[in-house]
């Protein structure tokens, strides 16, 4: 059953993470080594090649295993490429983990680029009309801008809310992300800004949209019980859930773009794993997908951390800031440290890698515990979603 | 160490693979679902809900797990799509075995499929130039016509003695495909006919190429210990080995273009995990990856089927025909039955549980305990590879 443990827990012992850019001088297989060398270097004594296997996600940036060992001229190594829209990223980490959590391999690596300004994907701003031939006859905007009227109609939200708490989601996000050297908009920017921003589609402005970044990110992996000899910090893997829709939602009618039933069931099997039974109390911080204002809003809701109806009133009640109960994207988020897209899942964990070792400086989140990663791909209608449990100690209760 | 067991055995209880051809009336999801519904009904009353977790292989036939799930349409399960280069079902497979062993599904699935005069693949004579932007500067007959004269200079082969070795490999792998109503070319061919077809690339005439395909694949997986709950003839995953590498190997002075180390080393690596130490005697038959006849001919020493410097005089005694020692392909291989990309790992699995089920018809190769499948993706210099030893019982030496 997808709800089973893992037969071995599993453990990060180091990570990386470039910083997320417009890197005009840099190439994907740059930015990719520059992320392996990070985490590489986190394990004292540690050399590329005592890592047995290799995952990489990418969705444009490259084809193959080759997308890693080329640029790390590296022979005779198991590299797979995994690739699953926006949330590329994680399941490189997912399918590392069940490869060490098989057995076989002692020790992994997930990696996780792209530089999207050079890349070829269907339906973001970046390329149109696509190259690659597929049918795509959508924008990421336009299918995103859909949950906001839909969020209204269902719980009864004026315009004028709407565009608070949009604004609220936009100007938290970016007041984080000026706290952060690693995130490609360094700068808090005012409710002001944001609403007077060029309009992108339906309600939302270029300022409630995520930008096109570029930067990779990667993590090394072993069995929870060989954590230890590699760090004296390891964060450690508590649950972990991935479902895909079957994309067949934009045709269906009637269907309800106020929520993601795949948040909903990955996080109820990443819960049930991680023995989470009150998310909105028992998870310390959040990194969810926020690759436009009104997916973080409904997020709050799928992951249980607002009632179904109430994340507006959370959202304007600061619940979500860095002050707040439990912070969201205190990185910044895909909307401030940016969405190079076979990334973002692994940049979402380096924050939740960050702050449960007590590394993340004034973005720090005290006595975070338990941190909770969403990654989203597709569009609403159309969507597969991750969502993991990270804690700073092995199984059990929070404590 | 990547030459590790796997904690837990692997079994296949079902499989299915579509016939291989130019499906001008089928589309990509037509082929992949014709494929999943036989490998369901192979298993009396499953239903796709009773699958866990689900891998896709494709190159070129869409993006995302949602290849799969949409033509489905399945919602709410876990669905990964995997990629590298033409081992690209091989991927799909190995993946989804690491995650039934990891223990986090009881049950998965590895589907593989192209609809390759559909598919946007780069370097393949199906389109070009490549419409993905990619710097690809190479065909894959240009390249794999490379390895000719580097075994003809690394063992003293004259031109006239190569040129029989080339031709019995393509007239074999026809005489097979011709016994096997699903490979797309279902015909012998006389060595006049390979020898006066058409110049492709170097000494490679058309019908030294594999052709361009449409097809689909599909296993599903469970752990050892409960395959007889499904079948009374499961197959198990002895050995598993696959490397990626670096992919410099053509920009180097002095690569050797008579030999693959990938596929030394994921055929080390496999042989180690099944006790296999003398695959010449142990293994019963053999599906490699004979995108070029000059392919399968360095494939027979880098595998260890012949001693190097030997594979032509073998290939000339009859040692791979069905009626050899080693029958080598006997569905008819890349050559004969086909080559959609990401389905083509897949299909060589499907002959080898055919044949160890001892379902093989008039191709049935006796007694037929251990089998082999080799997939390569990429090219010599550039290269991934795969080898998977499965056998008809667990563990332990050949009987």
């Amino acid at each position: 059953m997808s709800s089973n443990r893992m037969i071995h827990d599993v453990a990060i012992v180091a990570m990386g993470c470039t910083p997320f850019r417009d890197h005009w001088t840099s190439s994907a297989d740059d930015l990719v080594v520059e992320a392996v060398n990070e985490a590489v270097a986190g394990v004292a004594g540690l050399t590329l090649s005592d890592i047995d296997a290799f995952w990489v996600g990418t969705q444009g940036s490259g084809m193959s295993g080759q997308t890693l060992s080329k640029p790390l001229r590296m022979s005779g190594k198991p590299v797979t490429r995994v690739e699953n829209y926006c949330a590329t990223g994680s399941e490189a980490f997912r399918n590392a983990a069940y490869a060490v959590a098989s057995g076989a391999y002692d020790m992994v690596m997930a990696a996780g680029v792209e530089k999207l300004k050079d890349a070829n994907v269907s339906g973001l701003t970046a390329v149109w009309p696509p190259a690659d031939g597929s049918d795509v006859d959508w924008t990421a905007p336009a299918g995103f801008s859909l949950l906001a009227p839909a969020y209204q109609s269902a719980h009864g939200v004026d315009d004028q809310t709407l565009r608070q708490v949009l604004t609220a989601i936009a100007v938290k996000n970016h007041a984080n992300g000026a706290l952060n050297e690693r995130a490609q908009f360094r700068k808090p920017v005012s409710a002001e800004t944001v609403e007077k921003a060029p309009r992108i589609a339906g309600p939302l402005g270029v300022m409630d949209c995520s930008g096109v970044s570029d930067g990779a990110a990667t993590a090394i992996l072993v069995r929870a019980e060989d954590a230890h000899k590699y760090t004296d910090k390891p964060i450690f893997l508590r649950g972990m859930g991935f479902v895909s829709g079957s994309g067949e939602g934009l045709a269906t009618d009637g269907y309800d773009f106020s929520t993601f039933p795949e948040v909903v069931e990955a996080a109820r099997v990443a819960y049930e794993q991680a023995g989470v039974t009150d998310p909105a109390t028992q998870i310390d911080l959040a990194e969810v997908h926020d690759c436009f204002t009104p997916t973080e809003l409904v997020l709050m809701e799928d992951l249980g951390f607002s009632e179904r109806g109430k994340g507006w009133r959370d959202v304007l009640d600061g619940r979500y800031e860095l002050s707040g109960a439990l912070p969201v994207n205190p990185d910044g988020g895909l909307k401030s440290f940016g969405h190079p897209i076979g990334a973002t899942g692994l940049r979402m964990m380096f924050e939740a890698w960050l702050q449960l070792r007590g590394e993340a400086g004034k973005r720090q989140v005290p006595d975070a515990e338990l941190a909770l990663t969403q990654n989203l791909g597709g569009q609403p209608g159309s969507c597969v979603a991750f969502v993991a449990v990270l804690g700073n100690a092995l199984g059990g209760e929070k404590r």
